[in-house]
């Protein structure tokens, strides 16, 4: 099925995106699952390609484009070099913290820390989630007290995306402990301060690249110039940016899923079994036609939603659909590509192997399935 | 979400065939399921209200119009009133019957035939299935031997829609009964010829108002003139016209699936349980979102086939595609549909119960999604 | 897979059951489909074979067998005879509303009702349901004032079976309006009282045989002998009942279930497509050994909740359980059953298509599937 | 739901099972993940509590109870103490390679292999899979070419469990390579033999204890002492075995989906967000309520299976229902828990996030869902 919403120059892109994965990523994919992180190297490399600040100003070396299908290339790029999970450094730092700069902040902070973040000297991360509170933002405990200019930070955070290499820590806290949501403030914090450690790089089952980890602010002294935004509008200012993370997953998903079809179509036509390619019998025939169908399906309608957003009006509502259903669907999809795979397909070798892997988590982060569920439920008037 | 494949000529003819449905549909639907056939009146004022023949030449009283979106406005008009079972013989004739007499008949047979076609004078059927060949249309087993200037054909046709009503049936005949596909042709046969006759009306779980029925051909002597296309050339002319009959039954797929998910959601706000709105339960919430973005999902993804269609690059595959995944969704959908409804929806006064019956066979008729399926993975290559 | 549940004098019932049905019911079961009830005479040909009140005291005509399985295999040989809805007034009456004759009746009313319950003469029906009261059963509205050595019954119910036939209605009412669950209680109404009427017989998409109907009280006079157990224990009464009425659903959908699977197998192996019985295709044989598997399942946990029950342990979450998950399956199974016979699986000549239609019900009726999750998550803690 | 099949004295096994897994495997389980294989003490120990050979001769020093009660027991205390996959390796040689030796070797041979297989001190593998040869066994390429009173082995063999650790390796080889099903024999190959060499112990996405491996053959001379049954039978040997496999794995597979249920209702208990319990939303509730069904369901069903296998009579067949339909839904249910726990499902220190990762082999393993169905479809006559 044809696409339909690219141009010229985003076709440039893409070929231009291609050769920076094809140097950059895919030979050291291995070794940085190995040793459980990302190279710095890789932000600076992917800075100086041009694509961690398409969106930003070109005052500060941004790309000065305002077009969302830009983001969407690198994610469908890293996916389609079977990479996608090397590169969700890139996705955090481009697609979702980024944003928090190019809105939230001012233009002393711009000025302060858009030049970093966009040649990928400064790498991002986006610190929300604690302990006691995941999906239930509204009920996080790390505290920011003011003591004269500075903010006294107080907490901990965890399963934060680029926790072991970021510079600049953009954290969700409490500065009035005694409202939900309308004590949430933003506060820019660099790793270089005085009580801010790293906690543990999280031991998870799949997105071995990604240094997730838990952080700990221990008194950390913030001055207040570092307040991203308003005091006590930090909530909205993160539900504000939601709708880019979440399309950014979606587009993330189906680009997945659009892998593992392709190459489970052609490990079918391949693989022998009876004497025949497995692709020959029906059920595998069948599945694959199905796959194919879905995969269809979600492109066609994450594409719309990406013009949506290009064009200024993709809904929360919207976004919160598109992340479940993608996500769900991709899941579905990767383990059907498993099976076809057979042994195969659980061999961490088989690119099929790790998206099945990988992919689980996106269900999960950048709100559940059940959030979004309850998102769309309460705009239907439910 | 926004539909954004719509001009304004199309508002405004969806606004006549809600007049339309309103008066000519609505007050009749449960008197013609009891009767287990419409009307022929409900033909006549179609074709009075343009919808008959939208894409047929203005010469021969059409609408000259080659624009598929005013037949999704019918359907998606029939879904929306919940009568959509009983324009089935609307949408026999108008979308899979009559591009026959468009696109396979000469001037001659279109100056005889498509002025009753499209006023509704004469009533249209497609016979194809037959008690021993449903999906393997190439096994079918009624013959037209060829007798001087006339076919004599022998043999019964099943699963007519219009097979009442029918004045003129459009029948697939074996004239050579040694080849498989390329012995099938296409016979305009006149329902008053000797021989023909029409069989019982088949009692089916649903779709009441459908005069299903079995058809039967013993020695009916048709003249050579009534051949439609070429000799040999049937079965090719039939898969020509399946994307759009196929695209026909994904549209209302969909819009069925649309109206019983908007029935759900006023329901589960007005119904009261444990006191309380059952909506306000989150299982229901949550499955009336997961609902509602499927229903999104296929929105968009048919609007972007109708489009293609429109503009003439709709493949068979894409058909296939949209046909067995809509139609199962629908039944999926409009199965939950149900159970939010409780004991009501069982009750035939309640539109989505007879949803629930009526969409059965949509994953079956036009082509099961097994033979969906096998059409998608052949074009893969498997 | 060999049943060990049966000893020989079952086996022997159920010969007897088969010429029963055979005899009684599927010469008939198209004719009272057509006039939407089954005639009076089946009760008393039930109960002269011995089939209503297996469980009841043979000093009121009984079996005085307190074995459920005699029950179930009246269930059994139903489906296999595909007329599992027609039967569906004889289960309510032996296996649902009789055991209120048994377990709450007091001696006087067991000599005055079970006579004729047993020997058919009288029709049970057990009134809960209500317009505005489904799931909610404490939140009835009926209404049972005292006045003096009777009561006054006002208001209506819904989806009564056997609404039409029966002679005696076992009735929820409140008694303590100002009281939920410690309000209701159980009152015996017979049909022929003052201010007793019948509403409508239900149309509905299917069991087309049960006279499922509305049911109105306005002013009923009904002397306090009438009342079945104690004033304010209705409630409990009701839910101590159903474990068995939920043991009864799931014993039916196992079987209706099975019965679909063993004809669409047949099915398989007789129709030809592509010059093969479509059963050679690996889609319809891998759906058929997925079907065959889930039956298996299926019946070896009913069978233990059987025998459970005949050993006095059935628990209400057992029963709960066995009760949603088996008709949730039987649906999936039929439906895919319908799927097999392609066309013919709308046909209402062919059972598997009044099977799909049929068995729709049964995930709502006796306590929807929703709220049996409910029911089980509470006994988990949740 | 209470079990039924066991007695005193597996109860008591139970009980020193327990002791056995808290005491060599929890403690170890973490390093041998880190390792990639488990140590050979493992082995030794398990023979030492008398896991190892519960079938074999008391002779040759095994437990003389051929009682598969017991194996299942083992695997369900793994489970129970979140160390099935560390536990794999046991369980290939107790449950599925052992039965070779007891049932296809000659009692010279099984003096010379039982006492070590037994006691742990040797270590057993079975080496069938090929990398062109999964579920088409009788595709296998490795060759035994008979040499005097020698084999001479060529070739290779894949995804073989305990490949590192293994000393004797059973061994599927093709003696007459024109011939399919019957020209496989095997063999028994020590591991010290010349010729013989382990390949890669493959890098998979989960069951990282295991030490699953490629085996190479390069002109190994075997003893005809070695072979296993009669020459031209290891086909069917192979065959004979399976439904002990298929019913171990279906015994793993429902301890894997209860185990982690339990964990999921007491995660649900204690985890809080928006001020409660998350297991007090209604979603979670259900879907607490559902896993909790299905586990009781499979529970059933594969215990009804454990007693026909304990006497004798589990067929091939059902044994292929129980394997597919059993891991199906494992998965299902696990995948399910990991979303009830969010972030921390997909953490390594979470049991259920090792359960997701470990069980997705399961279906794929001991025979395909695919060819399972393959199997019960062709015992339907399909």
């Amino acid at each position: 099925m044809d696409r339909t919403i690219f141009e010229e120059e985003h076709d440039h892109f893409r070929d231009a995106v291609r050769r920076f994965v094809d140097k950059e990523v895919v030979p050291n994919r291995e070794a940085w699952e190995a040793q459980g992180r990302v190279d710095r190297s890789l932000f600076t490399a992917a800075g100086a390609a041009g694509l961690l600040g398409i969106a930003a100003p070109e005052a500060h070396g941004g790309g000065g484009m305002d077009d969302f299908r830009y983001n969407a290339i690198v994610s469908e790029v890293l996916a389609e070099a079977d990479v996608l999970s090397a590169g969700l450094g890139l996705s955090l730092q481009a697609d979702i913290a980024l944003p928090y700069l190019l809105h939230q902040a001012n233009e002393e902070q711009q000025a302060r820390w858009l030049p970093g973040a966009v040649s990928g000297e400064t790498i991002l991360a986006l610190a929300m989630s604690e302990p006691g509170a995941g999906s239930d933002v509204a009920g996080i405990a790390t505290t920011a007290r003011r003591d004269g200019d500075h903010y006294v930070v107080d907490g901990g955070k965890t399963f934060i995306t680029n926790g072991q290499n970021a510079d600049l820590v953009i954290t969700a806290v409490k500065t009035d402990p005694t409202e939900r949501h309308k004590g949430i403030s933003l506060l820019v914090i660099e790793a270089d301060r005085d009580g801010f450690s790293r906690g543990r790089k999280l031991a998870k089952v799949g997105q071995h690249a990604a240094d997730t980890s838990e952080l700990f602010f221990d008194g950390v002294r913030v001055p207040v110039e570092n307040l991203l935004g308003e005091e006590g509008k930090g909530f909205y200012a993160m539900m504000g940016n939601l709708a880019q993370e979440r399309l950014s997953i979606a587009v993330q998903a189906v680009a997945q899923a659009e892998r593992s079809v392709e190459a489970s179509v052609a490990y079918a036509k391949q693989r022998q079994a009876f004497g025949s390619p497995i692709g020959s019998f029906q059920h595998i025939r069948f599945t694959l036609a199905e796959l194919q169908t879905q995969v269809d399906v979600a492109r066609t309608y994450v594409d719309r939603l990406l013009m949506d957003h290009v064009e200024g009006r993709l809904s929360d509502v919207d976004a919160a659909k598109a992340k479940w259903w993608t996500t769900e669907l991709c899941q579905q999809i990767v383990d059907r590509c498993v099976q076809v795979h057979g042994g195969y397909g659980y061999m961490a070798e088989y690119p099929v192997a790790r998206a099945w892997v990988d992919s689980r988590i996106q269900t999960i982060y950048g709100g559940t399935t059940e959030i979004m569920k309850e998102i769309i439920g309460r705009s239907m008037g439910l």
